[in-house]
């Protein structure tokens, strides 16, 4: 059994953009177990944009994460060694094991601990498309946008896990689906690896009138339904080129993460083009998670459902692997292998 | 029988405020009816802000007003001469009769001419609380805020009569009900007359962190439901100080008429808090017309439902009379008497 467990503790929260000076690696002792608490060495760890929020202090729908503590985040691997009776050594397992090697869970806490099926699907997809990005991209699409075959949907952050996951299901809706996404490479591999119509590269695009040209070429009968991963000016340009009652999920909204307002101008078309829109928050769900993991699960086994994941190895790499996620310089999902 | 008609036409469209010289009176003769024409003696025009909406090129959910023509508005009247079998002389009607002091209607088009009962109801209350206006703020509260008794909800423009009308649906609901308006003498009329718990004069707070904490310590426990129809800081102000899981109907968004951008910087919290924001157009909801006359006839009749009205004598003033609505220079219901 092992006795030292390196973890990743958040030391100071940012101030406009983070660094890897919030963050420390320290090296702690494995205690031993207590009752109704199962080991578990986690073998990926799942980086997500809302690790960003939660580095702040400021009031969101999650508590911010503690200062001096080891950074929250989600899990998968294999049990050691269990003193809890649903869970046995070999067991692999998926929870919210954090940034660290090791992670002793009490396995009674509602929701800490689930085992994964390694057999039918590979245990990385649990951090994605059949986890909680996908079940995202599923509810927003499937309950928010609710698009009709022949309607177009856009997805912003397009070539995310999450986008990724979007246009895939719209697609297999029948719809007409259009990436945005920053860079020719990111772009291409959503159309050509992903089959999605097309995809904006908003990085040609620096201004709202330009960028919202280039969004109604691509979306010649306008749009019907948008995921937002992005904010800004992206939502802007898409509120100009909306179709009268498009609905809009808003799933993230990362323009505003480092606290700089990312202010929206076209508002009112919201009201003359009687449109919706709608934030949520997964997590909170819980009804879909069964329906719509059938779904992805059955897909991704069935090769259906494409995604690219970036793979970054040792723990000691996570804080900059984090910050690389957020600056859009990898695509897909990100992932960390201990 | 007239022969000579006074009209008030649009003759050029506002670059930035509107001014009077965009519109121009005119005389002009009455002709003969034509077979299925109704001519009606206009009493009452409406003046309502999605005229100045129309004054301009921009694409909107209805057509620019054409330049040269009789400005298009909601009028309530009297039936002078008809050669329709539906209608006689003396018949009281409310339709589409434009800024002018007789229409000759061709009553077979759907919805151009209804006959109003004027022994339940002021003629005038056809245009306002028992009108599409009453109808707007039904809608919007009932239907897309949807109260529950406790619950705080927010309506700007308070004073204005879409406003007056939802603050005393909400309040007849069992919510506690905040207002904004602009000046002292609106926000007493707001509370001491019409029944709001408290009202914030948004002219005392020109920034929005001052807006914002006069409107938290306005809504104690916060706002689930907001009814807007100005926009802009506003609409941050009430992003600030909503709960989780509000909603907001988007009625109207006169900061940004005038051409300039009324930008919005916290939208990111409609992701964090779960909200939902919906834009509607009264005249599309045909469905839920007859059950919201019916609660507004019945609370009109009743004297249940209190407003105000601002009347200005003469066709001649209409345009400056319109110019002040806009201006927020009187409050309730702003008619033209002819």
């Amino acid at each position: 059994m092992p006795t030292v467990n390196r973890q990743i503790l958040l030391v100071s929260r940012p101030t406009g953009e983070p660094g890897v000076d919030n963050f420390r690696l320290v090296e702690a002792p494995l205690g031993t177990l207590k009752d109704r608490e199962v080991l578990v060495r986690n073998h990926f760890l799942s980086l997500d944009p809302y690790m960003r929020g939660r580095m702040s202090e400021a009031r969101s729908y999650a508590e911010p994460q503690p200062l001096g503590q080891v950074m929250l985040g989600a899990t998968v691997g294999e049990v050691l060694e269990s003193r809890h009776p649903f869970f046995r050594p070999g067991d692999k397992v998926m929870g919210m094991g954090g940034w660290q090697e090791y992670s002793a869970i009490n396995a009674d806490q509602r929701g800490a601990l689930q085992k994964a099926d390694a057999t039918r699907l590979p245990l990385s997809a649990y951090l994605g498309a059949v986890g909680m990005p996908g079940v995202a991209a599923w509810y927003g699409l499937v309950r928010i946008i609710a698009p009709k075959a022949g309607e177009t949907v856009v997805v912003s952050s397009a070539a995310g896990l999450v986008g990724t996951v979007v246009g895939q299901l719209a697609k297999a809706r029948g719809c007409r689906v259009v990436g945005i996404a920053g860079g020719p490479e990111k772009c291409r591999a959503v159309v050509e690896e992903l089959g999605f119509d097309a995809c904006v590269d908003y990085r040609r695009y620096p201004d709202l009138a330009s960028m919202s040209r280039a969004l109604e070429a691509a979306c010649p009968t306008g749009i019907d339904g948008y995921f937002e991963n992005v904010g800004g000016m992206l939502l802007d340009a898409v509120l100009l080129c909306a179709n009268n009652f498009a609905r809009i999920a808003l799933c993230g909204m990362i323009a505003g993460y480092n606290g700089e307002p990312a202010p929206v101008t076209q508002l009112q078309l919201m009201l003359t083009k009687r449109m919706k829109a709608e934030g949520f928050i997964v997590i909170e769900q819980v009804q879909v998670w069964p329906e719509a993991l059938q779904e992805l699960g059955a897909m991704v086994a069935a090769g259906k459902l494409k995604y690219h994941e970036t793979i970054t190895q040792g723990i000691a790499n996570a804080p900059r692997a984090f910050l690389d996620m957020l600056q859009g310089r990898r695509h897909g999902k990100h992932l960390v292998k201990f």
